[in-house]
């Protein structure tokens, strides 16, 4: 131990080393009750909000509520970790530090400044956040660009979360402090971001595909 | 040196550690210049054929050279690659060994086996090589979804080239033999796979919104 100190985080790999790392102080259900009672919060003031709108079909609701979860997600919570790279070190209990520090036991390249983690989350947090408040703005205007929109960013949140998970699998899938968090942090919140883009980007395709076919029409008609 | 022989590789870091290193057999001129006229012969080839094809557009034309052109690149050179974690030990002179051997020269994260490199080439060479040519047959047969398929690809492509480029930063941009080795392969080559998506990308997208905006006039007909 070169630091003095000797090392005393919770992560694995054990050798990882964080000079100056300070212990989580909130507990996990205060961490997470917060993230999730202010995610429903948002979810649902869109719902409310969107019901006024003229027009406006369940499934548009539902999606304006997924892009403004998913988009402060990506700018406030992945921001955050993006620019703060001694997040780790901090002794405010700043909300947004305890988050990442608690994260990292089911995931230690965050702490540990991983540069795959750090590409993927930058491109999202810095892209598809700002992206992801526009498409609930299209969706809500009825732009013609909203679903060209939401498949763009949908497919980046599923190749980012692929790079994410070949990464880890390839440096030999040992970042999590245990299989609980294994399974609770890295696997399960993930497992939001590869079913929900999926999803959207089958609907947006088929959506895409059909105004072509109406085009094409079109076009036979003239003739 | 733990391996008895004195690692003697090209490459940069210097102490990147690669026993059983076979150096390059093939001058780079030929390496260049096989890949050069391989691409050559593709491009002219589905440049003849598809000015057979009856109203298809000198854009499209072009367009399904490239296709045919990236999507070998991805699934041969690039697959090899993905599959061949020890073809720095090549000592058959196979050509495509060759070319990663020399391409370390600029980017000594392939000979290294980095996990963010094989993510991106992985998700390249699998799935986006085959897409590319699945692109190609799309316009030869003027398929509805060719737009978005062609915008899916080169969405992908930007975004593993963007992953690609900022790993390389943020691990300290260190990689590369020389300054000319640095310039020629690492960014002149990957160069092509930043302009030529973007383009597509712009295409596809003013063509999506298009489709969206005819279909959005059909509809008040209707009314």
């Amino acid at each position: 131990m070169e630091e003095g100190a000797p090392q005393s985080h919770p992560y694995v790999p054990r050798d990882l080393k964080l000079p100056g790392y300070v212990p989580v102080v909130l507990s996990q259900s205060t961490i997470v009750g917060v993230y999730g009672l202010s995610s429903l919060l948002v979810v649902s003031v869109i719902w409310i909000i969107s019901g006024r709108f003229p027009k406006t079909s369940k499934i548009d609701r539902l999606l304006m509520c997924w892009w403004a979860f998913t988009g402060l997600t990506h700018a406030i919570l992945e921001g955050y970790f993006v620019f703060s790279p001694e997040f780790y070190k901090d002794k405010t209990a700043c909300y947004l530090a305890e988050v990442w520090k608690e994260y990292s036991k089911g995931d230690s390249r965050y702490a540990a400044r991983d540069a795959g983690v750090i590409a993927v989350e930058g491109i999202t947090a810095v892209l598809e956040g700002p992206a992801s408040l526009l498409a609930l703005y299209t969706i809500a205007t009825k732009k013609s660009y909203s679903y060209i929109l939401q498949l763009t960013i949908s497919l980046g949140q599923l190749y980012g979360t692929a790079v994410y998970f070949i990464t880890s699998y390839l440096d030999g899938d040992n970042f999590a402090a245990s299989a609980y968090y294994y399974y609770a942090y890295y696997v399960f919140a993930n497992a939001f971001w590869v079913v929900i883009p999926s999803l959207i980007v089958i609907r947006c395709w088929k959506k895409i595909c059909a105004a072509f076919q109406v085009q094409g029409q079109q076009k036979t008609k003239v003739r």
